[in-house]
Order: C-alpha cells, then structure tokens, then sequence
C-alpha cells in the first residue's frame, strides 16, 4: 500500500529533482509512532530534530505548524507509523548550501507494521552484521539522511533474525540496524553504547535511560565490545516502533528474557 | 537557471517521494562534463557506475540505454554539466532492499559553471576543512549519494579559497570537498592518497594516474600525512568539470605551478 504524503503540509507525491535530501542526503527523518490519535514522546522528537538541525546547520521548522501538519496526519489514525522528513530543500549543482536555504518538511504515514507479538514477548535473535559503522564524530548521534551503511547491513540477510546487531570500525558494539542497544551484567545495571563516533541517539534510548535513572537503577553510557556484549546476562533493543525487543540469541550464545527487559518494555509502553 | 531534468529518460520535475535515494541516500552519482556534444572518458564513468552499482548490490540501468539517454541530453551542448544519478527506486519502510528494486535514473544539466581561468592557470588556495572524513572500507571510493561529510565540510566557508582539503579522521590527508588530490615531491614523482578508507575515486584522477604511467612517470597511491603534503613540491586538485588546479597556497604555505601539474593540465584537455 502506498504511503499517504505530503510535502510542507499539502498532499503531494513527488519532491523536486533539485532537492538536496536527494542529492546529498542533506536533511534528517523522525520516525514517529502514532497510537490514538497521538504522538508519544512527542517532544523528545522535536528535541532531537532541534538538534539535529543545529549541528547541520539548517533552519528548523516552525514548530507550531510542524506541530499541526502532524496532528493532521495523525488525529483520526489508531495506529500508524509517521516519517518526517526535513531537508535543506532545492538547490543548484554543488555541495554548499545555499545562503537562503529554505527547508523541506517531507511526511509520509504508512501502515502499522505487523511485528509478530512473540518478538517482543519471548524475544529475538540477533545477528551480527559484517558491515561496519564508519566513525565520525561530526555526524554521530545525528538522525541523517545518509543511511548506506544501514542499508547494506540489512541487505546482509533476508530470513531468519529480525535485527542485526552493528560494530563500528573499531570493533565497537553500537546499536542495531534499526534499533538501539542495552544490555545488563545483572545487579540493576543498564548498559549502553556511547554514541560520539558513530550511531543514532534514539528517542527510545532515551526514554529508557531517563525511566532507569528515575528509578534508581545505574545506568552506564560508554564503549561496549563484542565480548562484553556476549558475556552479558540480558540484551535488548528498542525503538520507537518496535518498543523493546528483548534478544535471546546472538551468535551461538542464548540469553532468557530478563527483568531489565521486562521494565524496559513497560516504560516503552508508556504515553 | 533550472536544470533540464529527466527520469528514466523522460521529462520531469520530480522524484516519488518513496524513491530510496532520498530517503537513505541509497545510490549513486556521476557527474559528467559535456564539450562539443561529447562526453569526455564516457568508457571510465560507466566503469566506475557499474563498479558502484555491483558493489552496493544494485543492478546496472541498461547500458546501451543510457547511452542513448546521455546522447539526447548532450548532442546540441556547447557545453554543459550533467549530472547523473541512479537509485535503488522506490521502496516501502525499513532499509533492506526490496527484493525486485527496480534502479531509477535521475538525470539533470546544469550550464557549464564559470570558474575564472585564472584558477587553472595561476592556481588556488586550498583551505583546510576541520570536517573529517569517516572511515569505511565498504563506501570508501564510491561516487554513493551520501554526502553529508562533504556538505559539512563545504559550509565552512563562503569566501577566499574554491577548494578545501579534507582530512579522514585520523588525520590523513584525502581529497578536496569536490576533487581528488595529487602531489609531488618533484623529481618526476606524483602521489596521491590511497582511497581504501574514504573518499570518492574520481574518473579525472584514474586518467591522470593512466597518463602519469604511460609517460613514464612514477606514480604511488599510499597514505599521506598532511606534513607530507605541506613538504611537497607541487600540489593540484582535479575533477571531470574543473580539470586541473595547481595548489599555490595551502594554510600559510606558498607553492609554484610546476611542470607536474602542467603535464596533468595538458593530460585533462585530452577528450
């Protein structure tokens, strides 16, 4: 089924060819749950987006109409899966941007994905990709448009695990292909990889590092190798569609669905 | 001036806006000189796409195809620039590639930009960009539509130098935000940074290192220390649209045109 879509709040289906989301992979996306007609965590997306637009040094968009170009897309939806998309719009040939860049709002709404509910009830495998994460401190964190790496990575398989599991260059655990990481040695103890050279700071990730600190559990932000990851009691992914994936498989290696990943699923229900 | 614009060979102004190239950056580019209705080095720049095409997992566009599309942009062109792009073509949500991707062909030409002669015969500034370059073996030396480091690093400046030097995030010295780099340390040597890590193996570089051996000269693709560059006796930038520029300044650094970069110059006029 085609998505519906829009371009700067009018429905539209095609983007011009001069546009440097094309050219460049110039802009940044959200990818948005809608469950009732309304945008959990709605705010920790435009933060993200504010940022993201700051480091890129683009204009952000009006927020109050941002705002209500999503409403719209979004009142009389059960449930959907939104895609924002904002670039720094057209322009001519050549990799500076313009002085007066003005920015495209893309949206696109799709349907549900229908996940099987076992995933997030009795887990998934997680397969560990042969494509690295390139480092660069400069665009790490960032939601961009610039998603070869991911693509190349999730061509890797077709059947079999949901999720692969992504190292940087350096050999470094980051996230997965489309999902951020936790793991826990036990003892009310979350880890999760440090995203400065390379991954994407998801709004999940962070909702679940904010519910852990309330709660008291110690959570720790850093580097993560492979065999610190393997020797962990518990493994989860999340993200703002998939909620919280618990993973009990990597490799050879089996792990049962923990408590972590039990809190963790219930804080990723949360409003 | 706006860009004539075709999509699979047909007028156009616009892109679905499911295509994947917008969404994930998902193709890749070649940007094509246009003298006298011809295209100089046709043969490498289908050698380099096809290359790109295999080594991202996408078919090739039907060669003789676009050769016929190419002809009919270029054959009534003093000169002109076209650049084009192919994508993977549209897709749903989630970064694997749909099993049946069928590559879409954006093609655009622009007016032949007006650099001043004087940058060819004199020679340039070349600043240094403080954007680095992420490492990645599995992009590095593809024309891929993931440009973001590239935009970074050409927005640091708007005034002064037309190039600047970008360095991979080791330090290393790479390329120019839109050229490949040569230099030499005299003595009928030329050396240019090997692109096994990053940066983009140009068609106009390949032909120069083509030349250089045929004229007997010693050509060596390795790593290059930014000291090694500001030691060298002769520096010039190259691309398929500028030619050649001799370097004459880099940070507070004066060089000469030298016979190297005159010899590659003559080398670029070649059809």
């Amino acid at each position: 089924m085609s998505p519906a879509c829009w371009i700067d709040g009018q429905p539209a289906e095609t983007l011009p060819l001069t546009d440097r989301g094309l050219h460049y992979g110039d802009g940044l996306f959200e990818t948005l749950a809608v469950r009732e007609g309304r945008i959990p965590r709605f705010a920790m997306h435009m933060d993200r987006l504010r940022e993201g637009c700051r480091r890129l040094g683009m204009a952000m968009p009006d927020e109050s109409q941002l705002r209500h170009e999503l409403d719209l897309a979004t009142r009389d939806q059960t449930r959907a899966v939104l895609k924002l998309m904002v670039t720094r719009g057209s322009g001519g040939r050549g990799y500076r941007p313009p002085v007066e860049a003005q920015v495209t709002r893309v949206l696109l709404r799709y349907p549900w994905p229908d996940y099987p509910a076992s995933w997030m009830q009795q887990g998934v495998e997680l397969r560990i990709c042969r494509t690295r994460l390139g480092l660069n401190p400069a665009l790490a964190g960032l939601k961009h448009l610039n998603r070869l790496e991911q693509v190349m990575a999730r061509a890797e398989w077709s059947e079999g695990a949901p999720e692969g599991l992504m190292l940087d260059t350096e050999g470094r655990v980051i996230e997965g292909t489309m999902t951020n990481l936790f793991v826990s040695p036990g003892q009310d103890r979350l880890i999760t990889p440090a995203l400065d050279q390379a991954g994407v700071a998801g709004v999940m990730r962070r909702h679940i590092l904010e519910q852990a600190q309330r709660a008291g559990i110690g959570v720790e932000t850093c580097a993560l190798t492979l065999d610190e990851l393997l020797q962990c009691r518990e493994i989860f992914v999340c993200n703002s569609i998939v909620g919280v994936w618990p993973v009990t498989r990597v490799d050879t290696r089996s792990y049962g669905v923990g408590p972590m990943a039990q809190l963790a699923r219930q804080w990723a229900e949360q409003d």
